[in-house]
C-alpha cells in the first residue's frame, strides 16, 4: 500500500510500504478514507520529536472501515465505518482505569504515527482497537468526524474541562488555530457568559466569531485591557492558552481573575517564567495535559444531532490520497495559505462529504 | 495600651498607643492573650510589603477576650474567648459567598496588621466581627489555638486541599517551617500512603516526624531520587511547595507524577520557571493561594479532640509581653535559635498555657 | 399600607396594615412594585402551613424598590430597584457559610410570608438585606426578575444542580408548572442531549417546547416506555420531579438509569414508596432540597443577556395590586384559567413591563 | 475437582464438577486457596435470585493462585497469587469506562457463583482476568485479602465514598455485621470526628469498638436521641444503612442531618417508606450502589501497610475446603454461632495464615 513515510529530519515521501495484518487479538485493521494533519507532524518532520525513528508512517487522525479484526475485539466488526482516536488505551493499567488514557502505561497513549506506523496510509493497524477506535453513525460524515479524533477532545478535556468553564463565565482563548477555535466551540456547551478569542489573524478571529466567540480581539490591540474592561478589572473566570509559546502562557496568567483558572493546551517546546510574586496568593488554578479521549462519545453525539461546528468552520483544504504531500505543504505554510485543517480523503468511498 | 509599632523599613517599637474602640456595629474591641509573630511580619520590617504604613500596629494572629461589641455584632459577646482569624470577612460580597475570604472586596482579607492596626497589642479591633473571629471551647489551650488563626488554616486549606490529598497518596512537603508542620500534620486527616517531609535542618525534620511525617530527607540527600523509589520512578500524587524561593518550586514540579498536584504554600518574592516543555503533556495541576480561614471551625474540632497536634511540636519559645522585641529577636534568628512559633502571652489571663 | 393577610384557613384579604420600618441595622424597607403569587401561598390558606400566624402579610416573591435601610446594610441605598429572594440569609451562621441559605440557623431561610410579613402588599420590609436583595439592572424588566425571587434559582438549584445535568444527558422533567418549565429552561444551560418534560395538560406541554424542550408527552401516554425508546432502555440520565405527588416520584425512580440521579423538586405533603428492592443495586442519587437563593446573581445575569427565557413563557395573567384577590382567584384555578405565573404589579412604578 | 453446587431452593452439595478450562483468551484458571461465604449465598439458597440457575457453583470472593491464562491476559501470569473480585469487568463498556464496573454491560457485573460458575470450589475460571483479579503482595495474608474481594470495597465505596464522609463529619453505620463493621473501619480513612455503630447485638457492637467505632449503641437505646445529643439536634452528616430493612432505611432518614448523605449499602428485599413530606425541604442526598470493585487496589496497599484492620476483626470461624457444607451452617446460624465472617481454606496452600 502507499503511506506517508517519516524519512529522519526534514524528509518525507508517499511511498509503497507493506500492508499492516493483525499482530495481537486485540488489533484491528482499518482501511484510511479520510486522514488530516496535524502541527505535531511538522515538529516530527523539524526532528523535534527523537522518539519517532526513519521509517515509521506519520499520521495520529483518521476516519476508516474496518477490514479485519483480532479474536479478542469484542465492539466493532469487519465493515464497520469508525473514527480512529488518536489516542490508543490498553484500558487496564492504573491511569486507564482513572480514564487517563493519555497516559496509559499498558502499551498505549500516543503511539499511532510517534511509535507505531500511523494513519497517513492506506491502511493502518491499530492495537486495542475495542478501546481506541469509535463506530461511526452515518450521520456524522467523515469531515467532521476525523476532527474527533485529537482537535475536539484535547480542546474540550484539556481546555473546557480542565478550565472548569461554566454557565455565566468570561472565557478567554488565546490562539484561533484548530484548537483553539475547538476551545470556543466546546466552551458553549457549558453556557458561558461570553467567550473572547484572541489571535495575531484577522482571518483566524473570523473563524472564531463563526463557532462561537462573542468577542475576538487581535493580539496587538492590548486584550489584557479588553478583558479587564468586561470584568470590572477582574479578570477572567477561565483561560486557555492554545498557542504553546511563553509570551501567551504568561499573558493568561496576567488575564485570570482571583480564584479563576488557566487552562494550558498548547504545546510547549520552552520554559516559561511564571510570576508566582504576584500569583501565590491569588488562589489560581493552572492546569496542563495531553488529551485522553474519553469525551469523544459524547463530542461524537454532539456533532451527530448538529450541536458542535465542526468540519464547516475548520476544514480549509482539501486532498486525495495522492496528493498527501501536497496537503503537507499547504498546512506548513497555513500564514500564507489560510489553512486550519486540511482533509486528505478518498472520495470513492465516501461519496457524502469529500469532493476532491 | 501597648503595642508593636512598625515605624518604617526596619523600625518598630513596643511603645504606648491609644486605646482601639468601636468603629462600625460589626466591630469587636478584643483583649489579646496569646499571640504569635508571622514571617510576614518579618517581610514587613525589611520594607518588603510597602502598602503597610509606618504607625501601624503589626499582628494578625491571636488569642483573646471580647471586651466589647458593636450593636450588630450576634455570635460574640463580652467576655467571649475567641481566637481573631488573620483574615476578615465582610461576608455579603461575591468572593465571600464562595468561601473565598481571603480574597474580600467589602473591607476584609488580610487587614489586621496590614491595613489596620494589628494584634500585637493589649487591645485590638476586629472588623465584622462576627465572620472573623470563633469562639473558643476550654479544651483548646491559648497556645494551640493561636497556631489556628493562621498557620493551620493556611496548610490545610492551601496545601492539603488544594492539593486534594487523598487516602493512598504519597504525599511530599517541601520545607518544613511552622507551615510545612501544619501541612504534614493536616494531610494525616486524609490517610495518605506516606508523607515526605523534606528540609535543610535537621531540627525541623526532627519536627516533621513528630507531627506525622512517616519519611523525612535532607535537601541535600537528594529527595527526587527518594520519591522516585517510593513511587516506582512515577513521582508523588501531591507536592506542596511550603518555602517561597524558585529552586523548590521547581523542583516540585519535577517530583509529581502524571496527573499529581502541586499546591503552593509559600510566599514568593521572585518569578519562577516553569517547565511547560515537559510538563504541557503531564496532567499536572497547580495551585496557589491565600488563606480563606473557612477551616477554622474544623480545625479547632479536631484540636479539642487532640487530632492535630499543635503546639506541642510547633511553639519552641514563650515570651510575656513586655519581652515582645525579645520575641521578635528569637524569631527572626531561627536557623540560629531554632525557633518556629513564638508565643507572648498574658499569663494572667490564661493560666493554663502560657507559662512566662 | 394595602397588603394581603392571612386570617386564618381559608380567609384572606387586601385590607389597610400598618407601614413597615427598620426595626435592626441590617433591613432594608422596599415598596413593592411587582409581586407574584406562589403556589405555597395556596397551601397556606389552604391551612396546611401551620406555623403561619393569621394576621400575617403573604407573599415572598417580589421586584421594588429601597425606601429605607439600617445602619449596617452596605450593598444597597434608597432608590435601588432590586429583586428580593424569597429566602433572606443571616450570612454568618454554619449553613450560611455553605451557601445553604434555605437552612440558615442566624433568623433566616423561607420567612417572608411565613414567620414575618412579606411581599404582597405595598411595603415590605426585609431582613439582613445585604444578603437577601439584590441590585437590578435596568435591562432585567419586573416581570422577568420577579421569576428569580423563587421559580428560577429553585429549578435551577434543586433542579439542575442537584441533578448534576451534564453536556449530553437524557433529562426528564416531570410536570410542567412554573417550576417545571424554569427547569427545562435551565437545564439547557448545560447542553443535555435531550430535555422530555412530561404532564397532564396539552397547554402546559406548549409552553414547555417554548422554553426549550426537545420532547414533550401527556402523563397518560406512556413516558416510562418513550425515555426507554430514547435510551435504548436504559433510562434518563437526569429526572426531576416537579409535582409533588407520590405516584410521579415513584415514575422518577422507575425512569432514572443506572447510576443516574432523582432530583425531587416537588413539595410533597404525604410519604412515597422508595422501590429499594429494585434500587438498592442500581447507583442512583436522591436528592431533595429547598432553594438557597445563591444562583440568583448568575441567573439574573444570564436572563439580562436573554440567555433564559423568563416571563414571556411563564407570566400569563397581569394585574393591579387592586385587584389582588382576583389575581389569587385566577392563580388558584390554574386548571381552569390556565394561569402559570400571575403577575400584580404597580404600573405607574415600571412603565415597562406591566400593562395592567 | 470439588466444588459446593447449588441444587435448587434450599438445597446443595460439596460434589464432584467437571474441571474448569480456559474458554476466552481474557480467561485466567485459578486454584482457590481461601474462600468465604457471603449473605447473598444464603440467599440465593433460599430461592430469592432466581437467575441463579440449579448446577451453579456458588461463591464470589476468593483467594488462589493463577495456574492459567487465556492469549489475552497481560496483567498476571502463572504462579501469581490473586484476589478474585466479586466484580467482574469487561473493561470497554460505557460503564467500565466510568469505573461502574458493577454495571458492567459487556458480560461482568457480578457473575462468579450467579450466572457463571463461581469461587466455592477447587479451582474457578474468571473472564476478564486482567481487569477481574488483583496480584497479591506477600504482606497480605489470604484472610486478609479474601475480605477485599467484596466485603470491604463494598463498605468503602457504596457507604463511605457514596456518603461523602469527611474530616470532622459525624457518621452513623448502622448494622455491625461484616458490611458495616468493614464501613466503620473505612470511615476512619477520613478522620471524622465521631463514628456511632447501631446493632442489636452486643457482640457485635464489641467488634465495631475493635475497628474503630467511638461510640456504640443498642438499636433498643434510642440512637435517635443519642445522635441527637451528639449534634446539638442537628443530626448525622452521613448514615449508613448496613441492614437492608424498611425500619432501618426509615431510621437513617430520621438521624440525617439537613444538608447530609444517607449512603444504602443493605440489600434490601422490601419497598421502604420515603418520608419526602418532611424531607423534600431538607436537602438530603440519598445514594444506592452495588460495589465496582474500583477501590479494591487502594484497599489492598492500605491494608498492606496495616492501616486497615481486617481479618482480625472479621474472621470468626475456619474450616478447611471438606468442611464446606459445616461452614454454611455455621454462617447461616450467626446469631447463635457468633460468626460474622467464615474463611474456608485449604491450609497446605498458605501456611500463612489459615490454621483449619
Amino acid at each position: 500500500m502507499k503511506a506517508l513515510v517519516f524519512q529522519g529530519e526534514g524528509r518525507k515521501a508517499w511511498q509503497d510500504v507493506p500492508d499492516p495484518g493483525i499482530e495481537d487479538p486485540g488489533d484491528a485493521v482499518i482501511r484510511v478514507d479520510a486522514v488530516t494533519i496535524c502541527g505535531t507532524d511538522l515538529h516530527i518532520l523539524k526532528g523535534d520529536v527523537p522518539e519517532v525513528s526513519p521509517g515509521t508512517v506519520l499520521g495520529h487522525e483518521a476516519v476508516g472501515q474496518v477490514v479485519e479484526t483480532g479474536g479478542d475485539v469484542r465492539n466493532v466488526r469487519p465493515g464497520d465505518r469508525v473514527l480512529i482516536s488518536c489516542i490508543t488505551a490498553c484500558g487496564r493499567c492504573r491511569f486507564c482505569r482513572e480514564n487517563r488514557f493519555g497516559q496509559c502505561r499498558g502499551g498505549g497513549g500516543w503511539i499511532l504515527g510517534h511509535l507505531i506506523n500511523g494513519t497517513q496510509a492506506e491502511y493502518v493497524r491499530v492495537p486495542y482497537a475495542d478501546m481506541s477506535v469509535h463506530p461511526l453513525p452515518d450521520s456524522v460524515s467523515s469531515e467532521d468526524a476525523v476532527l474527533l479524533a485529537d482537535i475536539f477532545p484535547t480542546a474540550y478535556e484539556v481546555g473546557v474541562l480542565s478550565g472548569q468553564v461554566g454557565p455565566g463565565d468570561t472565557v478567554v482563548v488565546i490562539g484561533a488555530g484548530p484548537i483553539g477555535l475547538a476551545t470556543v466551540a466546546t466552551a458553549r456547551l457549558y453556557s458561558p457568559r461570553r467567550v473572547i478569542a484572541v489571535d495575531v489573524a484577522p482571518s483566524r478571529l473570523d473563524a472564531a466569531r463563526s463557532v462561537g466567540a462573542d468577542v475576538t480581539v487581535r493580539a496587538d490591540e492590548d486584550p489584557e485591557a479588553l478583558v479587564g474592561d468586561f470584568t470590572g478589572g477582574l479578570g477572567a473566570d477561565v483561560v486557555v492558552e492554545a498557542v504553546g509559546v511563553p509570551e501567551t502562557f504568561e499573558q493568561c496568567t496576567r488575564m485570570v481573575r482571583p480564584g479563576g483558572r488557566v487552562a494550558n493546551v498548547g504545546v510547549h517546546g520552552k520554559p516559561v517564567t511564571l510570576h508566582l510574586e504576584s500569583l501565590w496568593s491569588k488562589d489560581v488554578t493552572i492546569t496542563t495535559g495531553l488529551v485522553d479521549t474519553y469525551s469523544t462519545p459524547l463530542l461524537l453525539e454532539m456533532t451527530a444531532i448538529g450541536r458542535i461546528p465542526a468540519a464547516p468552520a475548520l476544514v480549509t483544504h482539501r486532498f486525495t490520497p495522492s496528493q498527501m504531500e501536497e496537503a503537507y505543504d499547504v498546512f506548513s505554510r497555513a500564514a500564507d495559505t489560510g489553512a486550519l485543517k486540511v482533509v486528505v480523503g478518498a472520495p470513492s468511498h465516501d461519496a457524502v462529504s469529500l469532493p476532491a
